[in-house]
């Protein structure tokens, strides 16, 4: 299995956590935003969607990092608590991935967006006050859902352990920093982020981020 | 297994879809929009996100319509074209199903939302002509990205039959006609449109919802 990945994506640092967690053999290919590998043709053969991640595995690709859990938990009998066989539990960790996308990656992301990427890469202006209250409302929200999500259990799947969902969560949950967004220091949502902060894995994924950042200037693609 | 939905809710719809095609036994609840059931303690404790679709089977809930899909699939055995067992072609219907979110409902969606139920019931102010152009390119991205997707097999999963990502593909495109984005004659997108909505359920789901429209004044509850 081939994973097609950039270590700026936080769907991609989710999938890669989901794979090493579970013990899975996989080859890495490095997609270079900077030389838009992922409009290439071969690129688009793999995912006509031209986003990362994407996987291959043999003459079958896949596209979306939330089916591809699944599916790489079907093919190789994945049963672990991270994305557990147990239907009833694998549902709520499915019902989360699903509302994650606008619950949560397009509450924080677009106000990152607009905030930090559009004025940095695109040259956009800033923001004028009245529009950057609006988005900033909306990224504040999950902050507010996180707290009565993670009431139950502790976990955002609402699951008696961590599970994979809280590593999706989590990557898009740091980028609250960024937009000056912290999370109260009592609050369930702070152990709950500590908790995962602290995981090897995390550390280890977080350090290659780095790296990669800083290599950005000469092309990795191997 | 009781279902709890609104006709007018598109997930909803493709939920009871599913449901009916699979010969999956189930009870309806019908949830009182106007009399905000789904704000019930009793619903909240179902679905604490107070949304419908949600189902309970025994002491389990779940929401999300996409993860009530899969779980009812592995629950119930359901092995059919809509939703195959085959890893490869459920990978693919998956990864559709979590692009659909925000690749298709919100895209058209918010379009909706800002042309016609803000102003028809929240008191807006209609869009200014600037406002609506932007969000109307984003609805019409939708019409652009089906051709290219319906390119490959037909289908929006490129499975090679129809399958369930269709119907909640077609649940949210049909909703295009409200704002005035005719599907072109002899596009991919009206043919494959044009094929589910002659499907003898989905005429029978429509007429459903077209019955429970005109007897919302008054109130319906199971």
């Amino acid at each position: 299995m081939i994973v097609y990945v950039d270590m700026l994506s936080e769907p991609c640092q989710s999938i890669l956590a989901f794979l090493r967690l579970s013990e899975i053999q996989f080859e890495t290919r490095l997609i270079n935003l900077g030389e838009k590998e992922f409009l290439s043709p071969e690129f688009t053969k793999i995912n006509p969607f031209q986003e990362v991640p994407a996987i291959s595995h043999g003459e079958y690709s896949l596209n979306e990092s939330a089916a591809i859990v699944t599916y790489v938990a079907e093919t190789f009998g994945v049963d672990n608590h991270w994305y557990p066989k147990d239907l009833k539990l694998r549902g709520r960790i499915n019902a989360y991935l699903h509302w994650h996308q606008m619950g949560v990656r397009f509450r924080i992301g677009d106000y990152l967006m607009k905030k930090i990427f559009l004025p940095m890469f695109y040259g956009k202006d800033p923001m004028s006050e009245q529009e950057e209250q609006a988005v900033r409302s909306v990224a504040l929200e999950v902050v507010s859902d996180l707290e009565w999500i993670l009431s139950e259990t502790g976990y955002v799947a609402r699951t008696p352990t961590i599970t994979i969902a809280d590593i999706f969560a989590y990557s898009e949950v740091s980028n609250l920093k960024a937009v000056n967004i912290p999370l109260a220091e009592s609050s369930r949502a702070k152990k709950w982020f500590d908790e995962i902060a602290s995981l090897p894995l995390i550390q280890e994924l977080q350090r290659e981020a780095t790296q990669f950042y800083s290599s950005i200037a000469t092309p990795i693609s191997n």
